[in-house]
């Protein structure tokens, strides 16, 4: 394990939350409020922090490998809710620490799970804070700082960027890893900007407008109202929804439309398969709804824009769908484990797996009647890897047990099922409300510490898909050793990972 | 698909239904019941169909092979489960056909999830009827057939005895497969006696002891007195609770321990993690539930009955764990899911799958961070086949999509999530009782005939372990050819799947 390496990266990063935390304390400037000092702070704790552990001691060697890259990102989105969370304590707006760093853990994994009663009460630059922070979490913290920096020699960032980036890996974009994370980075900004002036069409408010924006693009969800996004006028809730499901979509779609490759964008299937997801649900909840609504295209309004939010794992809401029949709520039940389409910025299961485990089901269907008949398993025209099949079944595997695990443990608060189950839902996924005792209308305040806890370590492993957090907590990842294979062979294998990305 | 030989063997299992009534009808006799005139006019019914089936046509070839193993055993379940719930529906006791199919389906199926608020008031011999469909449901419809008559020509009756065994292979017991049919319900016979003796000791009636017997071996679950297992003294509940963990317990355990193989008998792991599992079960809950009792071991007694009725799937209640803090209720949910050892008459997912589950992902984050370490996955010291590896992961795949529709589906009755989502628990997994509205104390009579009709489907396909009915409704099963492999090949495989047994 290259300890000096982790710690160096790691020092390098917190000096780019006290940067990150900049935007914050000029909109305090703005408003003049005094919760600035806190985020002022804040700031300089972090980069005294940083720098010392930047700085403290040269790494003899700067190449890392998975082990290390694994921690570093486990460690780094820990550190980030930690010390994020801080102008919150130190501003005195949230008491308790454990439920700060629940706040921000929720803000960075863009979860958008508040244990906040009333938004409403915190100044302009902590909502600001917590918003800005979906939206850096959306895309990756590392994969920004990677898209401005080269953290580490060589082909390491690769494994990085890895550990943090949503999927199973099908395609691949560019072949360098640099030019991977600033092209994301581009189409991303540019995907917001347009949202941003599309709201700012509609007359929402220069602040409003830029927080619902960060919480769109990183599929959030903080809202900074109390009702929510209820208040909106038709036309922004249109716009928010669509800009849900546009951030949703697996970003290499925007990519090729961008190249003006249509026929290929076009034929992604995943991206079929989730808009085919989106659609079928909006209709059956609208059915399903219609009767409790005085027209049809407000229960066409309100069910796409639930939709949108649930798949997305956004989970901004215009209506409490606790109170939706039972119907509609399962099925935005399995949205929430569906989630969104791999490569995109959105949580859950993402579509792509959903779309693998239903080949696999239906081949081995097939390969029981038929024992002789060999089938692989395709999509988009390319045999899958047995590594990609492997590693969608194990995922599916920690998913359940992570699940079972984490219900149990937050069971000793002794609330309902329903509560229980959405909630760990709710984080695991990154979406934010759940149903009954944690539904859009409530918050997680309820929670004991403990509770809190589990639910910020489900948030993390949700945002970065459960492995890099276990390893985290295998005692194998800190020994030294294992089996190292002779160098030629390694050097090769080191190779391949570099040239393949990440969709 | 060799239709001739799939109508014969059928028709040969209709006749064997008809004298499974036998017994039933010979109660009715003894309590002098009218409603014994249903159960002997379903026997006539029941053997004419079947002897139209079994002698309408002399099958030309009498070798089948996988496919039509799946098939004969899936469409047996369904014809016995219907058939079966003629007696309610004549003699009225049941009025709607669906439901009495519901009963029935339970019954074979040992779920032990009833339809019916009052149990009292069925005459002996229906009661008899159900119960008795439990003790052959356990061990197998179609592995009972065999171990009396071949069915099949060759090896084809490995298909079958494959399509209807619980659990993934692991272990073999001896190499010919009637040898294994018989073998297994010398076992199970012996057991069920042993229990038997045991409670008519503890001067619980003969009736009684009889039908709370078959429920225990087949971990069926229902009982004949409304306030389920509640009124039986200590002694008997205990004899309960030791007895359903036995008949959990993997066979091959029995087998050994017969065969005075000690130390190989307690060294299966699957039995030791089964068994670790109930006594951390028990502990948890007692010291959970400890509170609301008298004493503790009036609160061990209750948590131990209820871990060994839930784990095994048998669905007996000594109490209303509906009632119990959320910390115990998950537990109890956990366990649904669990269920007891492959190899044994309980349903779930088997405990070894869970292990296998667990090896998994453990080996996953090994590999993630080590990737140039390659591990292979043993249980008992052997290493698991890739086969057995794909089958754990694509099962748990398959019964998430089911999961996840059959909720859907029944949610359109609108109950809440509570009672829809622990209801195809308690389904799927063969339980009985499940929590909220179709917990201990209730029943599945709210459920519309739609719902109903999906949780008979969930029943059978949790007991056959889903593939088999999902052959069933594969378009592929009905097409005739696919890919046939060179002559010499596919006898050497034929030959290797004989070889193998269930265990």
């Amino acid at each position: 394990m290259n300890y000096a390496m982790i710690v160096n990266i790691l020092g390098w990063l917190l000096i780019v939350e006290s940067l990150l935390m900049a935007p914050s304390a000029l909109v305090a400037l703005i408003y003049r409020e005094k919760a600035g000092v806190a985020i002022l702070l804040t700031m300089v704790i972090c980069s005294c922090i940083g720098a010392v552990m930047a700085l403290a001691r040269r790494p003899k060697k700067k190449r890392i490998y998975a082990k290390e890259g694994m921690v570093i990102t486990a460690l780094t989105w820990f550190a980030y809710s930690i010390l994020g969370a801080l102008p919150f304590r130190i501003s005195g707006y949230i008491p308790g620490m454990i439920d700060a760093v629940f706040e921000m853990a929720s803000g960075f994994t863009t979860t958008g799970a508040s244990i906040l009663s009333d938004v409403e009460a915190l100044p302009h630059c902590l909502l600001f804070w917590r918003s800005f922070s979906h939206w850096v979490g959306g895309m990756g913290i590392l994969v920004f700082a990677m898209a401005v920096v080269p953290l580490a020699g060589g082909g390491s960032n690769m494994f990085m960027m890895k550990a943090e980036s949503p999927g199973p890996s099908i395609k691949k974009i560019v072949p360098k890893v640099r030019g991977t994370a600033g092209l994301l980075y581009k189409i991303y900004i540019a995907i917001t900007l347009i949202q941003l002036v599309l709201l700012l069409v509609g007359r929402m408010p220069l602040f409003d407008a830029l927080c619902i924006t960060f919480g769109t693009a990183g599929t959030g969800g903080f809202s900074i109202a109390n009702s929510g996004c209820a208040d909106y006028s038709i036309y922004q809730q249109v716009v928010i929804t669509v800009f849900m499901i546009i951030f949703g979509t697996n970003f290499s779609a925007w990519y090729l439309l961008m190249k003006r490759r249509f026929k290929e964008a076009l034929g992604i299937s995943e991206v079929i398969v989730y808009y085919a997801i989106v659609a079928a649900s909006i209709l059956l909840i609208t059915f399903n709804i219609c009767g409790s609504y005085s027209g049809f295209g407000l229960a066409l309004k309100d069910a796409a824009f639930q939709v949108g939010s649930i798949i997305t794992t956004t989970g901004y809401a215009t209506t409490d769908f606790n109170l939706w029949p039972s119907f509609s709520k399962w099925i935005l039940v399995l949205l929430m484990f569906c989630g969104a389409c791999a490569g995109s910025t959105g949580g859950g299961i993402k579509v792509s797996r959903i779309q693998i485990a239903f080949k696999t089901v239906i081949k081995e269907i097939d390969s029981v009647t038929h024992p002789n008949n060999v089938r692989k398993i395709k999509i988009d025209g390319k045999q899958l890897e047995h590594s990609v099949l492997r590693g969608t079944n194990v995922f599916f595997m920690a998913y359940l047990l992570i699940y079972g695990l984490s219900v149990l443990l937050i069971s000793l608060d002794n609330f309902d099922l329903e509560t229980n189950f959405t909630a760990v839902a709710a984080t695991l996924n990154n979406i934010g409300p759940g149903l009954a005792g944690v539904g859009p209308t409530q918050n997680f305040s309820g929670y004991s510490p403990f509770s809190t806890c589990v639910l910020i370590f489900d948030m993390i492993a949700g945002r970065l898909e459960l492995f890099p957090v276990l390893a985290l907590l295998s005692i194998n990842t800190w020994k030294e050793g294992g089996v190292i294979a002779p160098r030629g062979v390694f050097r090769k294998k080191q190779e391949d990972t570099e040239e393949s990305t990440l969709f």
